[in-house]
């Protein structure tokens, strides 16, 4: 089954493999007569994109992007917008020495059990060069979405916590450091952290927390297609991540009913919010709040034993440019996957308005 | 748009309210000439129900199955399979003294927003009810993957937890005690902390694992319908969950690319398994481990505040017979889940061979 | 792939065999708040049911449905709507002679090599038995789509022929007949040519015109959803139809250009309505119309050569109740069948509203 | 709800309008390790491409594809293949005296209607131009299914009609001649017919019968999803389509049942083959044979009255390059309407062997 492909309305369909001619994707289902700025969608692609500072890849993806139908004048039109971002710096022969392995925790290993014929240079369609598409999707999301709010950033390096909870954070404090934490002791903590395994070819893991303000009531769907349970799988669905929690998340598992109930007080607003928004699957006005774990890269320079395709042991060295730390490149993509669910039930809803 | 199905080829779909006549379901492609056991059908059901143990709602859910269609001399022929389940003992007088109040971290301000046209008896759709018809479907999942082991236990408790990795209990031990722990140290505190906070009114939540055994390498789809996405989404569906994770999960975030790569070893197996058995989205063999997060539920019997639909400040006290905690009575659930996501993709996968 | 679920938005899943216990469906999708009149599908059911007069099969079912969900008070709440209506006058022992033929023009042969378990009794899944799902769905359908009127009609049966356009006929002609023709002299001599083939055993087939009035403009979506190419596959989905046009249809095949387009003239409506109603697969206000080919029934009782399941010739004759044509039952599903792609379509745009 | 998917296992989304940048699809779904011709992908745009012979449009596309992913040496990976074909000779000036105009039986009404922002610009994505795409994807849909057999041609150019079955023709002779009718008298008579009315600016329309052959049983599913209903929408998706018939088709609704019965004689062949290799929605293993009826093209260079947006009565006279007769060029979109529908049936049914 075809698995290239997210949403029910506003649906996502992408192609395009790390080290082939180009990416791309069609939006299908997105309403006519909004304004898209070009600028906008720029700005979150270089929030994700490779060289952008000294904690990530230093390869450079231009991620020149070309809308290629369904906008006209600027102006989406109601058909399907196509596009397109070809590869530009994609050093292939840094593979070569790789042809053969299966490095650990990649999928190299499930990709030619799958499909028999691999592309071994760079992961194909398995690397996460591939959600450069998704953050054009959801860029464009974002800006038909206006009134509601989205952002990210991360929560935790490693063991290196931000101790505050989502509403105690300054959102305007994410973007001034290049890890995306907003707390200037802590980043400078994280960043270190992040250089000092970055010298010794290792990589870190963390978590992402996202935040989505003034939704509306009553977007989800009850039973299997619950708004958490698509979150859920959209942020599952991001290389490397391993956990996905919302509102209380694990934590409230230890608490009493008494005292995770959210007392509904004025205005139908409730006086905590352990629901993180969302009550029976439906979003209740509140704020809705993610965490997401991300697992440290597989990609190390570390020598590492594993085996081949014909099950020989062998020892392997990983060239090429690789990040250390996957999470600052991934706050886009967070916010991108938020967007991309959140205004796909916006759409459903308004059929039954 | 509709949200009750689940599944792409292996389709459930489900209809019916707690307090109304009937629950059911339909499962559309089930592959045809398979042998169904009923009694299996029974058993799961059973684990399922109300009444089972003093440490669940004492209602008594008969949960007598009847199978419409599709099964013709207990093999299935390929055609839709049809199924209700008559609801009994339905005391919806229970229910009178809160049909104008919105119960904190319920459904049923969400419910009435989205819906106007509110059923306020027990919850209606977003009931855990409608849970019996995943579970029947569940078991007919069960019987057709029947090389692929799948078993759930109860981890936690509060802050009870059974502190052993999934690879060091002994499955026979689940199914010995009322909470479905596999320890009988654990599982006896488990059992008494509920008890005592089922005497004061008040609910308690914790976490479930499952361990999915023998699954065959391939299984999933890239990018946007990884294994474990939906196995997330799956999960996330179920009433109550707050959080998912696999493998690794949100433990692995502290851990070094070094120590979390699944190095390979003879056969394809790997050393570790902190990938959860399954990378790049698609299962590579080894052991599918997931784990849970339930809240408490949110049917309290102490007397709280909230407000009803007018916003009028008021103090309600719920009656009626409820469960003190979720997490006996999810086990099959979980599982139930589990077995139609993977048997899903197990027939999605014959596409491609 | 399943293929018992009809509809995107307002989707109708079915089950049921016709000997077996029952058959039903759930309608999933449908909106809130809509008063439904029990009467109403009672009459759509009584259209379509056997033993209505003497040109249709004497069988008598009963077609008692049951609503189990989905409609509290008769107002819709915006969850699933299940129902069953079980089987009652099956007689299976009529079928034990045919036990392992394979009928002529029935799907006995296909089934069976598809799914190896087949369920010889009366076609099973395959009998227009499976229609009165269709048809109860169709009436909530109609309901919901008020202000769009929709009605059908037999338009020809074998040789003998309506020669009126649908805009020259009374409507309420159509039920004062038993064969459904608005014209009373045309209506006499289709059914004393139907009684006299019947009288032989043998089977005749026909037409049926369906028209949809008072539809808004831009219901459709381009390119592969075209309004035309959904009703074309749901009328194609009804037992024994073989051909489907709209509008000018085969005949328009043979005028030019310039007498086909439809000029535009006031207020948007067309001089002529060539289009029938749907331009570049987009409703445009005027009537929307459409005619339907239905083969002659394969189940004649005259004796017939064949084969059985181990390719052995053999004569068959064919016991039961049968009717010797489809058109009078079929109005009423060619009806449903139009309400529910009308409704889904309805639906859809409001996304874009 | 989007709208420009087609099929449900091989996968094909399209985007791209007549006077844009590019149009272009993403096939996902496709199994790996199958050998593409590109070649036979030219060979089978050139049938479709404009320009071809002097009985079609003289614009200039030249439909220069590139394979963007999903295709490797040749070979196909299993990921989603993208493509896109950049548009070369488009002249807008040649629509700007009809921007304001809505053309008589086109879709700039209802077009505009729906969308608001309507790109006046030749159509856009109600152009035939589309359909580029959906032959570039039938190509290699006819590459994987290389046991079945594929092959349309023209059956009649306004009155002029070949009056033989499709089992008495050569298909050898369909493209000697660029009418694609393999008769030389009648494609002369129509090649001659379509001069005369091309001199005078006027259009004709006609019908093409496609046939499928070497089709194993079991293709199809019941009920909804029968492979005629599917077959018909698709067909029923092409511009300008307004009919569709299968096997006896509207001839059959004259025959009597104890004639239309195919009788089935020795290796479950049936001696006659009314039901045109479909019975109960499945594949018998016959020769399956379609007809489709397509209208006169909208396009006619003769002056015409219509209204503008403003319901103002004008009269336009429509410039620019277009086709006489929309038959010669739709023979390849015609078959790879069934590559498309075949293929993705013969995956599904891979699931349940």
């Amino acid at each position: 089954m075809p698995g290239n492909t997210i949403g029910k309305i506003f649906k996502l369909t992408t192609f395009g493999e790390s080290h082939g001619k180009a990416l791309g994707g069609i939006i299908d289902g997105c309403p006519s007569g909004i304004k898209i700025d070009y600028k906008k969608i720029e700005y979150e692609l270089n929030r994700r994109r490779t060289g952008q500072s000294d904690i990530v890849t230093p390869r450079k993806e231009l991620d020149k992007f070309e809308i290629l139908s369904g906008i006209y004048n600027n102006i989406t039109t109601g058909t399907p917008i196509g596009f397109v971002i070809y590869n530009k710096d994609t050093k292939s022969k840094d593979y070569s020495n790789i042809e053969h392995a299966y490095r650990p925790s990649h999928a190299d290993y499930t990709y030619h059990k799958k499909y028999k014929n691999r592309d071994y240079r760079g992961g194909g369609r398995s690397s996460a060069r591939e959600t450069v598409c998704r953050v054009l999707a959801g860029s464009i999301a974002k800006q038909i979405l206006k009134d509601i709010e989205i952002y990210a950033y991360v929560n935790s390096v490693g063991n290196i916590k931000l101790n505050k909870d989502y509403d105690n954070i300054n959102k305007e404090d994410i973007e001034t450091n290049i890890i995306r934490c907003p707390d200037i002791n802590i980043s400078n903590k994280m960043i270190h952290l992040i250089k000092k395994y970055q010298k010794k070819g290792d990589t870190l893991g963390g978590t992402i927390v996202c935040v989505i303000k003034n939704v509306p009531v009553g977007l989800g769907e009850p039973v299997f297609n619950k708004l958490h349970s698509e979150l859920g799988k959209a942020m599952l669905s991001i290389n490397a991540a391993k956990g996905f929690e919302y509102g209380s998340g694990f934590k409230g598992t230890t608490m009493l009913g008494s005292e995770h109930n959210d007392r509904f007080i004025e205005n139908f607003k409730t006086k905590t919010n352990y629901s993180g928004g969302i009550q029976g699957g439906i979003s209740n006005g509140m704020d809705i709040y993610l965490k997401i774990a991300f697992k440290p890269i597989s990609t190390i320079k570390k020598e590492q034993y594993t085996v081949d395709k014909n099950n020989k042991k062998i020892k392997i060295k990983i060239k090429g440019r690789h990040d250390p730390c996957v999470l600052p490149r991934a706050i886009p993509i967070v916010e991108s996957m938020a967007a991309l669910v959140l205004l796909d039930y916006y759409l459903i809803n308004k059929i039954y308005k």
